[in-house]
């Protein structure tokens, strides 16, 4: 999609610091000139109260938003549209059964902004199958709204040197999945962003992503952009 | 059912020690006069590997081990039956796919032993909805052998006090179950097993185990009897 606009971020939070605070600046950027914001709560389980904390928040950034769950026609009139995280299960079922993924996938087309946040950020992918979450809720497909070719694996976690826990790290859980699968995985440490205008894909933030090609080693890539590593 | 004598183990190694050594004597115990034990390696992907892996522990402990992937008459002949872990997701689709979930009920039915390990365990509960694993398999269902009326959460990890990584605690992800779920969720620390003969649950090991009701404070229950508290 040579029109794409999309920021999908690791996480809302990084320790410290409130909701999306670290976050704004690239926010802001990636909305530039919107003002209305549709709202996709379905992550959480109470739309009422996850929707009353964006819509807060984004006021103060100056933004008018509006929830998908109270609001449905919300979508035609936005201008940019946040994907709030949570359970990545309970948000790619709510995508199906609301028949969602095409008006996202058209809306993106159109060159509107698109806003992910942990498992927002996820269902940018082609499929969820590279989230942590528990299947608390159990979706009729994995398939997610595939608006990038890559898989995202957020609050990505360097293993404990000093653990000993003997279930499985981030890392071989990744492993696991190229066991079974092709697709690149982009390890996204908290307080990292992708950018994704058209083809060009860049790393925001401080921190290294690390980059899983199947049968590969991982490579830790530096901030910037990663399109050629992808 | 009267019958069912399981034995549920968080996981198959601990810290420092090799393949299902901390529980040996729990498995001899479980496996009485069993002489012909039935493997399900369909957690892992090679399941040539994982057989041998298998074979060669139970060999050890002086048992024959068939893989029912190469082997799938072995069910029949067998008088236990061990489910390895792996990914819960790939386990639970390999069920369904090979049309196992019913022979194993009737396995367990018939006064025979079941021995789970980790994802292994899981599959025993009603649905697999417990899992921290990555869904790397798309099953066609969430459903599992509903061998106990509980859910089992292996390999619990109690949280890091000094993380500043914004993720979810297991416990969390147990919170998010509970928001769309009912059932009682069992978080089973490595090194403890539940031991199921009939109506009796004993919790094994040194361990307690953090039980979670929905919308309940979660209880630490000590090693001993633990089926009230369920």
């Amino acid at each position: 999609m040579e029109t794409r606009k999309l920021l999908l971020l690791s996480s809302s939070t990084v320790w410290g610091s409130g909701y999306l605070d670290w976050a704004e600046p690239a926010i802001r950027a990636a909305l530039g000139h919107a003002r209305h914001v549709a709202f996709v709560p379905f992550a959480a389980h109470d739309h009422d109260r996850y929707a009353t904390t964006a819509r807060q928040r984004f006021a103060a950034m100056g933004y008018a938003l509006h929830s998908l769950h109270d609001t449905p026609a919300s979508l035609a009139d936005a201008d940019a549209l946040f994907v709030g995280g949570g359970n990545t299960f309970r948000l790619v079922a709510a995508l199906h059964h609301r028949a969602l993924i095409e008006p996202i996938r058209a809306f993106v087309a159109s060159g509107r902004a698109f806003v992910g946040s942990s498992a927002g950020s996820i269902v940018a992918c082609p499929t969820m199958q590279t989230t942590k979450d528990m299947p608390a809720v159990e979706p009729p497909s994995f398939r997610a709204l595939d608006l990038v070719p890559f898989q995202i694996s957020p609050h990505f976690q360097d293993p404990d040197p000093s653990s000993r826990h003997m279930g499985e790290t981030q890392e071989q859980r990744i492993g696991h999945y190229h066991e079974d699968n092709e697709r690149v995985v982009v390890g996204l440490r908290e307080g990292s962003a992708l950018s994704v205008m058209g083809d060009a894909v860049t790393l925001l933030g401080t921190h290294t992503a690390r980059v899983f090609h199947k049968a590969q080693p991982p490579r830790e890539l530096p901030p910037g952009r990663i399109e050629h590593a992808l």
